[in-house]
């Protein structure tokens, strides 16, 4: 049995240290894991099964002999380096928007559109966070009966824009109840002109503006979407708008999405029971028995969890959903490592010539 | 100038304060104030203009000489009492849903729909919060285009269920902060069978489950606003459909609103316009200086904040919409007393025989 030498770019991050755990559970044969950083972090120790490894720098040569790489580190460094882990005959899974929108690079979610690993050049993008979960929870329903449109508003917990801001949540939490002023230096989002506090609010930012007015992080929601599930020549029809939003919530998105099914015909328990079957998903949709979706209970688990399913009553074939998944595993660490998972199943970790 | 006795039913609570503050800037000539609460409440004190008001209890005789109660004491006293005030004379402004929705019960946002006051039977009610800012926002595109179909998001704060539900979410974020075990007693609802935590969390129920699987806020949304914005023959066609959720803030809810308009030729900046010069509302559009409305910038004010509007670039007509106020006035008490002042202003404080 083949086996592979890995490499985890970023490794020290909030989603690094979950690619390194969800690798430690993966049907992945791993000869040796090789964790990467910045220069800041390159001498730190952390564990793999129990062994210890430490922190190199990340550096083109980094990558020589390196099979696979999982790869969290930020776009600006995913664009430098992973061309050249390619270079040197590695497959790279990038969890950043770098790649994503590139023709030749799959844009993956497993169980979705894993069939199109097969055309990748060396490098497979796994989508945002926000909207991993949200084709996850469409797609069987797409394939079963068509979506023709998709409006959806983004609940976001702050650990999407990394640990320094889930950090200063708590803080800005702990200031209120002392009852002192607080600061923002970090949301929404680190490089704009200013700060909000998060803690007890709501910001209708996340990532910077377009000149249209839709933040990017929208922008990744309605095309990544049109991407994914783009597998017939009518899905390109598909239409999608957002609104992102950021909520004092530490891990878990939730998602308020309304679609429309070119099928009329359509009950919500028919929609309950494609959802229940299909794996990876988790139906929590029981209102008598106030059994639905909340981040508190979706925190640390892989699934996708789908509730709140109902018809829109004047529109026939529309309805509302609320989905809700912890956006470091479901939407980053673990829909990577199912990516890289596909790739040895389907024996496609080589960069075609 | 005719001089009005004015009773506050509910006064100790947390809209019950929020009248008391509101009625004493209010364009009402006030002769007496009387404050009226539950058996529990009676003998405390309260401060009205700086005079000292002793709490009584609230019973069918205490309306004598009253000409008009301001109530937010919950459904079922509103249920009781308010028909006792009006058989004594005394015209009432209701808080509650009690008699939102019966037919000789005029459902009032001023500036909306106050000329239909004109035909109230002694009783008005006072829209729900999340109902009352949406439709603020709405109407005056209403007015000028036509609404054809409106699907909201709700991201509602803690203190729409009172003042017990505020101090549980700081509690609970006490206890996350000190990484101690946290306990759930109020939400979703007192009423409920079964509590969640609230804080760094995300609840989809607000109030109690229909049959259908809608919420009855849910309910309330679709169907107030439905009641508000039938102004014409046509308007009875609006589609609504929402989905509520309670979110980890103290004070302020935030909704995004996507509508579709009759007129497909509308522009965004011409929206814009419209918010702008309508009372009362307040626009807060400018992504690249990153203005927009939030709840922490909302509570304490008697406007509805607007942003975030912009076009679905697919979908010519419609458009998506962020909207926040602060719950418990423009929500709640500040709709309250400006109902009251259009009823002095119209000369409409007596029951019609």
């Amino acid at each position: 049995m083949k086996e592979y030498v890995v490499a985890i770019l970023g490794a020290t991050g909030a989603v690094g240290q979950r690619l390194i755990s969800e690798l430690e559970h993966a049907q992945i044969p791993v000869k040796e894991v090789k964790l990467l950083a910045s220069k800041n972090s390159a001498g730190k120790k952390l564990k793999f099964k129990n062994q210890e490894i430490k922190v190199e720098e990340a550096r083109p040569d980094s990558f020589n002999g390196v099979d696979l790489v999982l790869s969290s580190a930020g776009g600006a460094v995913s664009q430098k380096l992973l061309p050249e882990a390619v270079k040197r005959g590695a497959v790279c899974v990038d969890n950043t928007s770098a790649f994503r929108m590139a023709d030749d690079v799959p844009l993956i979610v497993p169980g979705v559109n894993d069939d199109q690993l097969v055309n990748h050049h060396g490098i497979i993008a796994n989508p945002n966070c926000s909207t991993i979960q949200m084709v996850a929870a469409l797609y069987p329903l797409h394939v079963k009966w068509g979506i023709k449109q998709i409006i959806v508003s983004t609940y976001q917990a702050v650990s999407g824009a990394g640990k320094a801001a889930r950090d200063e949540l708590l803080q800005q939490a702990q200031d209120r109840l002392n009852n002192q002023e607080t600061e923002a230096k970090i949301l929404p989002t680190a490089s704009a002109k200013k700060h909000y506090p998060i803690a007890f609010n709501l910001l209708p930012q996340i990532d910077v503006f377009e000149d249209d007015g839709y933040t990017h992080e929208e922008w990744k929601m309605i095309h990544e979407t049109k991407k994914i599930l783009y597998n017939d020549q009518d899905s390109q029809q598909i239409k999608v708008t957002a609104t992102c939003v950021r909520v004092p919530v530490e891990i878990g998105h939730g998602e308020t999405v309304y679609f429309v099914l070119k099928d009329k015909s359509v009950t919500a328990a028919a929609i309950q029971q494609e959802i229940k079957k299909t794996p990876g998903l988790v139906l929590q949709d029981d209102p008598q028995n106030q059994i639905y979706p909340q981040p508190l209970l979706a925190a640390g688990k892989k699934e996708t969890f789908v509730g709140r399913i109902r018809p829109d009553q004047e529109n026939p074939g529309a309805f509302n959903m609320w989905v809700v998944a912890d956006n470091l595993l479901r939407g980053a660490a673990s829909n990577t490592v199912e990516i890289a998972e596909c790739l040895v199943r389907d024996n496609l970790v080589h960069v075609p010539k």
